[in-house]
């Protein structure tokens, strides 16, 4: 089920013939950062995992080199924040274009220092190289303080599903960078959610941060756990407000905010019913608060209550579509919107029979 | 006098906004891997480090995917071995060309695996991203098991400077690939010193890999230590013999095999006079022969046996004309030989005065 996935199925052909060490705690695809033993003599676990910016600077997303410099701290934090480990820094791999402007490069390392200082985090070390564009890679390691990590697995039926802060602003901030005018910009700067993490060991039944959208995210976790899942009636109020408002002046479907693959940094966590209140009271204490979305449910199947009705998505047809526009972010968005079409021209023909 | 050198004076500048974590026991340029204490309440050690393959590539240089894996890992087991770790496993970072063959992805793979294989380690995890050139960063993660890590800080005059093993089959393998013949190829397949660096901790004063060969490593040791190295009369015979042939077969002078920067990855490590002995047990015991090459001298300078005289080396230059060329090989050698022609007559004047 994993493998319906182009990228899941990728990434299991890249790493088919590898072994996994006896001190990795995880399994492949389990948690957003390998959770490592280092020690034999001890029960102490690490947190571990490694992103680049790539595509996004390529296609244009990113272009303001402080942006670049933040994101690649911001993504490998998120990675730890799922895991629920505390960080201990990062190592940052940089790729500068030979004619890359002196300036631009005092921009970068600000936004990989201000990203670390948001996150009480040190830039530990790193590699610098030369070639043809622009590429940084992070690389990070967390201490999992309490010998309990968090993972993607674990999810069950009747699990409530919450979010660490509203959604949408990852691909609204796409949406005004690619489709947008001057006026409607789309503030983005992620924080990567390692203290409120910090009160889910123990509480969430299961853990994925949203960095690739929210409909991804959740249908990873639904492949991994064999559940579903359904978002509640107001789902729409738990969009960030601004990006609600792009896509209304747009145009667009803001259930799209949820589609696109362009992510908002935020966590998906479940909770068991028996532990929601205690969710609640540990996060008061530790002042956020938790966004309730919806429920686990038993059937693996994505429901979103849209244009009067309890819609199904197709979430494997709405990943690969990320995988085989190949960057094509004019085709992207056209896609999205058959699909949006598709289901409106469902939903009318249901309620007209 | 770090700052002499172009690189050290541009990683001086990437870095100087950032602060070093209070958990970090290394500072910047003194030891190969990053040294971190992760748990508060334990004196446990991990080293950490990463390095990219970039140029090698873009240039040329490595062409087989099986090699650019095996490198991906070696490289930065070697930083790891260069501070006495073992490794824990390595996460890898691929930027592949979007029309990269599926065949020539098995094989990249396949160098990865077969890396590991030959370290006794783990692909831990990794990340992959499309791009215009291929491009492969590995992070790579060690635990210092003694609690006693090597560093490039700590060599006194009178110590004795020894090797892993022979040295100059990297450069001999650029030479080959560059200005050689296809029936002169030297083969390149650098294995990690980890289990030689297991003798070393107590007994090495100092230690760095030679990833950007020998000369640019004892540049950057005197640099750090203030002191100078010279090498014995014999140095000659510590070459690797296929790479000599090769040199003298194209007529270049056997000591470039040193100054350039593509390394052998062995490890370089000074050993005080008192501990010399205790190293040749403490090998022997291993199943591994420490190669000496010279001592430790007072004076910050490099000095070799050369046409009949002990030269002064200007490792400064040698190093930066790396910096300078703009990864011009045909020109790289080329000021590279007229260093050598500069010798030469010095050497033939000294002795017609």
């Amino acid at each position: 089920m994993l493998n319906a996935i182009i990228e899941n199925e990728f990434i299991g052909k890249l790493t088919e013939q590898f072994r996994r060490s006896p001190l990795q705690k995880n399994r492949a695809h389990e948690s957003d950062a390998e959770i490592v033993r280092p020690f034999r003599d001890s029960d102490r676990l690490l947190a571990l995992t490694t992103d680049s910016i790539v595509e996004e600077i390529a296609l244009g997303l990113y272009t303001d080199p402080h942006l670049i410099g933040w994101m690649t701290v911001m993504v490998n934090m998120s990675d730890l924040a799922a895991v629920g480990a505390q960080p201990l820094g990062i190592l940052v791999s940089e790729v500068l274009p030979g004619d890359f402007p002196k300036h631009s490069i005092a921009r970068l390392q600000q936004g990989i220092h201000d990203a670390c200082d948001a996150c009480g985090t040190f830039v530990l070390g790193g590699d610098t190289n030369f070639g043809g564009q622009l590429i940084l890679t992070g690389c990070a390691l967390g201490a999992v303080n309490d010998r309990k990590h968090l993972s993607r697995i674990g999810c069950q039926p009747g699990d409530g599903l919450y979010s660490t802060g509203v959604l949408g602003v990852g691909n609204a901030f796409a949406l005004s960078k690619f489709a947008g005018s001057a006026e409607a910009e789309i503030e983005y700067r992620p924080i990567a959610r390692l203290s409120e993490s910090q009160s889910l060991p123990g509480v969430a039944s299961a853990c994925m941060d949203t960095s690739d959208g929210v409909i991804a995210t959740l249908d990873q976790l639904m492949r991994l756990n064999n559940v579903g899942f359904e978002f509640e009636e107001d789902w729409e109020l738990k969009l960030h407000s601004g990006s609600k408002a792009l896509t209304s002046a747009q145009g667009i479907p803001s259930w799209l905010l949820l589609a696109g693959q362009h992510g908002e940094f935020e966590l998906l966590f479940t909770v068991a019913k028996e532990c929601e209140n205690e969710l609640l009271r540990s996060a008061e204490k530790d002042h956020w608060h938790p966004v309730r979305l919806g429920n686990v449910t038993e059937k693996p199947e994505i429901r979103l209550p849209l244009y009067g009705q309890s819609v199904l998505l197709d979430t494997g047809k709405i990943r690969n579509t990320a995988s085989q526009v190949n960057g094509n972010i004019e085709n992207y968005i056209a896609q999205l919107l058959m699909i949006d079409n598709e289901i409106r021209k469902g939903a009318s023909e249901h309620v007209s029979e």
